[in-house]
């Protein structure tokens, strides 16, 4: 997907429609957990759950178009500024077959300590794949 | 809850768990959906799926803290805005024992037409009880 | 519920529903689970994920009504075997407030160690306290 | 997979776990709903959700070992008998890479009419089409 480093791709299952017949909305938020983890344990090179030491602090989603039955689902993930313990995303949603764009977001994630229960700095070198593969972030 | 004409309650279900064993910022969507579902047919005194006249626009949801199994979870509902044929919505997300805030949340609902498949005006009936509930609305 | 020692009560969430407009069949299985896990905390006088150390072998679900969108629903339990390291429940769903009955349901738990990944035997206080609960097992 | 004219293939997703780190036992029969649906649709020549006019009367699943992120799933779907308004479904999970087995289930599907909500016989052409999968149905 132009101008998303990371994409990630879904069908939609029947048990993500709700009563009105389209994608719930919770489970859009669902395909952007999907995508973020997976743009994550890419972007890392890294994999299984112990590696998704992330928390969410905040989710902004912009519904543009409701997805039905039989289609798929294809997300774009880039990272758009790294601060010193969190980072911000930008995502697309887009039916897979026909690019229709679906919903727009926009999160804040948190670099977490499962243990300690806070946050903590982003290890150098995880920043480092960061601004690897958006050099624009090297900036901030 | 102080300043939130609606209020509703729901246990944590084991499913609305994830594999950090928190509850999964997902879940916390579809808790804003049931609340915001219940104060729609609360304030405008109807019932059942065919009420549920109102598609999502966009959804803001600021994480404050984790909530556990075992906990309940408490969700306040007011309305902040109303245009031609949107609403606004301010939510607040607490564990039912403590009090303790888990999240805060906004959201922009359209009066939809689904058998149309466009927004539609809010008729004068229903923008009249948005205003009874929160008469600071009829500045607008 | 007569028969039944235990039940849970939930209400249905919007989200339980799916494009046919009623609770989905996957939901009542998560009905089922809470039920079950409600259950074996209550009668083994334990509380907390820690404690809910069981896996479940086999489900059997017989769908005898649906249910619907502002209805709620009550599970009732009943342990009726227990051997070396599994025991087996019968279940029943009903509407909450008609008592229409929606689903009967048999399970197979397996007492479990999650560290060593295997069955364990069900030590001899918490069995006691399942025959507490129904002492037609102590026959076995 | 060997015995199953129909294959369905999904990912495990991130929420498909619960608090245990596994997928959790409801999340199994959403993939057994995924796979029969798909597999009546490929089986009718049929598609879109108007086209399935199925609902679900019993089930059965045996979990033999759990699924874990990162993992994918297969499910084998096979029309094991029919009847005059219902017909048998054997299924078998398997992870996607390894081929081992995660569970096998037996479902009963009811053909009904969700207008008149009751069951209806199954159309001869519909028949036809089960049986040109499995010849075997025809002795029936």
């Amino acid at each position: 997907m132009n101008g998303f480093p990371f994409t990630y791709e879904t069908e939609v299952r029947f048990r993500d429609l709700d009563a009105m017949r389209h994608v719930n909305n919770a489970t859009f938020v669902t395909y952007l957990e999907s995508a973020r983890l997976g743009w994550w344990l890419d972007v890392t090179r890294r994999d299984g759950l112990e590696a998704l030491d992330l928390i969410l602090a905040r989710t902004e989603i912009d519904y543009r178009a409701p997805a039905f039955f039989g289609e798929a689902v294809r997300v774009g993930v880039r990272c758009v500024s790294v601060r010193r313990s969190s980072f911000a995303l930008e995502m697309r949603v887009e039916e897979g077959a026909s690019g229709r764009l679906l919903a727009e977001a926009r999160k804040v994630c948190v670099y977490y300590d499962f243990k300690a229960q806070r946050s903590q700095p982003i290890p150098a070198p995880i920043r480092a794949l960061l601004v690897a593969q958006n050099p624009g972030l090297a900036k901030e």
